[in-house]
């Protein structure tokens, strides 16, 4: 059956990147083995893992000042490692524009400070608050923020004044749209929404940054152990990292990030314009602070918000039940996510709409 | 071209187990979605989830007393979350029979005292220390071992005597031989050499141990956060415990840990009686502690050793070079290496003993 996937992560991949590792699986380019055994010291692993890393450098522009590191945990372990590597002098600053947001500042409150600049959690995270008007800490060791809020359906659209360092988690917003690097110290991204499979984190960070690590930072979470080693310290997710190569190729031959926004601009804007127009359903979220990637949506009640789930599944929409945060519906339109499917789901939207007035 | 692959992992899986995966990879069972894409709160996951964790227990006969939790990070991620979640006086016991034994004591002594309560480093690990007449502390928090030594190609027959909890790292033999779980207070386990791809990391623990962190416990490293949430905290490596299910069903399928033990126990006899009666290879492992997952050999020089790994290799016998710290050659023969593979090492063996006489 033909579906269309809108969960906010693990999430959809593209055809083509999945069908190319099908036909790799069992004999990866002639080497007789699969990259889910092959000893991450092999060169063929090796090659992966470089052209991995290259390939993001490139498509992000990163430059040498940067490290890029592969790593395992989630977005939700650097909530901790955040602190345990940078809170030097014991507080930081946060930005809270949703729940992954919060939890980082719940983590760095438990090893020093955590200075709460900024929030919209009293108006349930529905807007990213004036950030020409946010005063952060000079002497901050780092200003955290979440960029996209997965949950919430909300995104910055200007970075926060700042002289400590700015670290952003961009789990669900990375290779989505051109960000430039060099305006962040760090970013961090689970890669199950834009990348690949579950189970590999992407960190970007300055080289300066690495070595400051406070002594009770496990020897796994501490960049400079990974860093040293070209993230091999342990074995890492390899089959993960393979996929992320794939899904890399595929943005570049597509013509890169620039190429890909256009898209996700024209199925977010394709989507936010029906919602707004039909009379029928609601995004709750400021406009001005939409979500490219996650859409959140509800109907007029919860039970036909229950209705709605059901039968869009049926129709081969899946995955479209809101976080239980916030209820409703929420449509993830990662990179992968084609122009047809926003257009099935929007057909299905008012097909339901018609039924159900 | 058919390889066999020896490496000590990632290692080689089973056949039937990648054409499975294979098969399945871009539709699981008709739901349209890859496993690498599909949400990890799906009811299609936790039906693997839940599959993977039940397989677990019953092969390895895991009673209701303790936890099966699926967590990322590797064993090296285990040796500093062991002393933040149990080091709960500040000191444990550490048997060093390997390079990962002494990392974990080494990671041990980073939160408390670790004492070193048998070594064989002086030796080079080329035996495990006699258990009889190890003494350990009754009031340590824990005592850790290392079961099998992937690196040095030896293993424990004889458990110490204890009174504090015992945990053991099992990462390259569990599921190889019947090992009675209740026998330990807690056992993990990278996936990478017997069960699945890298990336997962399994711990086994009794119930009563977990919710004792320090504070200073990373929130993803804290058994409790996992225990609570079934593993599913956070985005778990769905793929991986997929594969790992996966590997379960056909272990079942063979007979259990018992069968595959049997073959295991053959495989290795095989290959340790050719390499005692050549005259050409010689294992340095004191005979009674020889590991049946890994099996190190050398020729009379390194210059020899190299070319039988250069030349296995063009053979299609791959990733036989030795570890660095040991020098030689390696071949792990995990479960999922079939007879044939040792066969067709062997008759390599022979040629090339012929040759280079």
């Amino acid at each position: 059956m033909k579906v269309y996937n809108f969960s906010a992560g693990p999430s959809t991949l593209n055809d083509a990147v999945k069908l190319q590792a099908q036909k790799d699986f069992v004999d990866y380019e002639g080497c007789g083995m699969s990259v889910t055994e092959m000893s991450h010291r092999s060169k063929v692993f090796d090659k992966i893992h470089n052209e991995a890393i290259a390939l993001l450098r490139e498509l992000m522009h990163i430059g040498d000042e940067y490290e890029v590191l592969f790593v395992q945990g989630g977005a939700s372990t650097q909530f901790d490692a955040i602190p345990l590597n940078l809170m030097t002098t014991g507080k930081a600053d946060y930005i809270v524009t949703g729940n992954f947001a919060n939890k980082a500042a719940q983590a760095g409150a438990r090893y020093g400070t955590a200075n709460v600049v900024a929030s919209s959690k009293a108006d349930k995270y529905t807007y990213i608050p004036d950030m020409t008007k946010v005063v952060t800490n000079d002497d901050a060791d780092y200003v955290h923020m979440t960029y996209n809020n997965t949950i919430f359906g909300t995104k910055f659209t200007t970075l926060p004044k700042h002289k400590a360092p700015l670290i952003a988690d961009l789990s669900s917003n990375i290779l989505s749209e051109e960000i430039d690097v060099n305006q962040f110290d760090m970013i961090y991204a689970g890669a199950q929404k834009n990348i690949g499979p579950a189970g590999l984190t992407i960190i970007i960070i300055k080289k300066e940054l690495i070595g400051k690590a406070l002594e009770i930072c496990p020897i796994m979470l501490n960049y400079k152990t990974q860093a040293d080693a070209n993230s091999l310290y342990n074995t890492p997710p390899c089959f993960a990292i393979y996929m992320a190569m794939l899904t890399f190729r595929w943005l570049k031959d597509m013509g890169g990030v620039k190429a890909i926004q256009k898209i996700n601009e024209d199925k977010a804007k394709m989507l936010y314009d029906y919602i707004d127009n039909s009379g029928f359903y609601k995004n709750n979220v400021a406009v001005n602070d939409r979500s490219l990637m996650n859409v959140p949506f509800v109907t007029a009640s919860a039970e036909l918000d229950a209705k709605f789930v059901k039968e869009a599944e049926l129709a081969g929409l899946v995955s479209l039940k809101g976080h239980k945060l916030v209820g409703g519906m929420r449509a993830s339109i990662y990179n992968a996510m084609p122009v047809e499917g926003v257009q099935a789901l929007i057909s299905f939207m008012k097909k339901f709409a018609e039924e159900n007035k």
